[in-house]
């Protein structure tokens, strides 16, 4: 390569060809910016094992490869320079993601403006179950996205709970986000990805290492400003997380359960540690967000709350909507506006469709 | 009465006349003793309701048929001049009991050497009634008192745990000692009376008015190092147990339930509010009296070990173990001393008996 590469290629290359959380590597483009950092280490100025492996990445058709993979599942990688990078990220300093690799369709930065972690055993029990889901859907309903992790028990639930309020979530993957894991969720992870996002810090086909789902644990804590434990077992990984977050200054929140049930051991133990806060109502996990659920938003709006007053108790011909609604505008309401309020309302439950024309529920 | 009155006698007089918690009356005795207070408030040198009812016990025969009912069920009236008084209730200052009407078979004052007030939730589920079971039955086996209220719920089921294990326990009542409150707990409370203790503030046939209920709370808590909640909603009776724990500087524990349950919802909010301490392992509550299970304490017993060791995966006779002891003591230890150890071991199930003789369990 002649010219300089663009810091995109550079950061692709160096994802590729280093392992999340590389604090040298982190420090190093942080001096350097990531094209210079490349070319010190291709032209062996910096030791170690990423030396090699950048010249394997560089010499071999790995970049194409994932690039091609990438853009055949439709998805996208994204560099601190870029829009869509959270500042969130920031706060990991050196070990910040070199890169990340999303496929989906909502805007990371702009989901992850109010986002809840939700972390939790894979060996969930019913209750802990319930829970992740009532969680997800309060978060949901809150227009709090849900970031996670994919896992079976609590994660699945907690994603689960965000779809089924068609809010927004996040399924953070320890592998490619081509890669359905666990396989058996490869419906849930298409569906979070129609809506949300899958996003990872390992290029695509990429393996769930051990070591990738510690640092991924952090990933995860790093996207959310707050954090919520539904069951985790003393030493489980949903613990680290925790404790990332902590160490991150997010508010950490543990939901208690039985003190006989070992997947709330961990939960407990983090309450008396001081690391997470107890809940002693679902919603306490939202209330940093100071929301109102959606539809309480949406009624702010103030050609919305026009239209449910004309409608009122009774129901009104959209020609009479329309009639009331540009008459009281003085014509600076449009038809079209009134429509979409009307499509908006409609969606949200708040009116349906009658034989004549609408009314509320 | 021409001689001056005996301080038990003006106590059980003004504690007849007055509602348990009376602050000004419990400055004067301070002040004066007893006696001398009695004669003030008879004489009208001091003002007040007390003054009225004082007048009606002595004219009556109030004293005389509370001393009968109270001979009459076995219990019994001491005041903090007795050996039997607690150093405890100095705590409560001039809210301190006037005297202690108590019923059973334990020194009052042995027993709260180590003992844990467990409180809780009238209205409580399988698994609180469960918790509080064990916890009254660890209790009882690490030889610390069971002090709890004999109420529907947690409380009974506190009770029962500390007598499966034959540990001591103490009812506190809102009504006089030969009252059976409530009714169906008649069974219950003569159980406790039997290797226990049922105690009062209110004398003899005294009801259980609702503000005693309160007083007696305070009585629970100041009578255990440590107080434990399982189940209390919101507002509940036992936070106001665990407040009075709290102001008399004693160790107060919350276990955590389902944060979907209303009867957990008041221990979570302590929890929070840092009123209880979480515990993450039902052991927490007797951690402070740093005492092991009965079991192992028995174990200490040379005797005892010597004759697990004998049996040891094999079976024994008895006349085995008792030649082979008496051999090893060179006949220091006899006959008799032996059948003990092995009663004791039985006791504890940590041996039985055989067709032939012994072996370990």
């Amino acid at each position: 390569m002649a010219s300089r590469m663009s810091e995109h290629t550079a950061r692709a290359i160096l994802s590729i060809a280093s392992e999340p959380g590389d604090e040298k590597l982190g420090a190093l483009i942080g001096e350097h910016g990531a094209s210079q950092a490349l070319e010190m280490i291709k032209s062996g100025q910096v030791s170690g094992a990423v030396v090699k492996r950048v010249r394997e990445v560089m010499e071999s058709k790995a970049l194409e490869g994932a690039m091609t993979r990438l853009t055949n599942c439709g998805g996208r990688f994204i560099i601190p320079s870029d829009d869509e990078w959270p500042a969130l990220l920031d706060d990991l300093d050196t070990s910040a993601p070199v890169g990340l690799w999303l496929k989906g369709t909502a805007n990371l930065k702009v989901v992850t403006e109010k986002s809840l972690a939700v972390v939790g055993a894979r060996a969930s029990t019913a209750y802990g179950e319930r829970m992740a889901s009532e969680v997800g859907a309060l978060a949901g309903q809150a227009d709090v996205c849900v970031v996670s992790g994919a896992a079976y028990g609590i994660d699945a639930a907690a994603h689960r709970g965000a779809l089924a309020t068609d809010g927004y979530t996040i399924a953070v993957l320890a592998c490619g986000v081509d890669v359905a894991y666990p396989a058996a969720h490869a419906g849930l992870l298409s569906r979070i990805s129609e809506s949300g996002l899958i996003i990872s810090e390992a290029p695509p086909q990429g393996k769930p290492h051990k070591r990738r789902f510690l640092v991924r644990n952090r990933l995860i804590a790093t996207l959310a400003q707050s954090t919520v434990v539904i069951e985790a077992a003393l030493r489980s990984g949903s613990l680290s997380t925790a404790n990332w977050a902590n160490a991150l200054g997010r508010d950490v929140w543990g939901i208690p359960g039985p003190v006989t049930s070992a997947t709330s051991a961990g939960v407990h133990a983090g309450i008396r540690d001081g690391v997470m806060n107890i809940v002693t109502e679902l919603c306490d996990v939202t209330s940093r967000f100071n929301t109102e659920p959606k539809i309480q938003n949406d009624l702010q709006d103030p050609l919305q709350i026009a239209v449910l007053k004309i409608i009122g108790t009774n129901q009104a011909s959209t020609e009479t909507l329309i009639s009331k609604i540009t008459q009281a505008s003085d014509g600076n309401i449009d038809v079209h506006e009134i429509h979409s309020a009307l499509a908006i309302l409609e969606l949200r439950g708040l009116v349906e469709r009658t034989a004549t024309g609408w009314r509320c529920r």
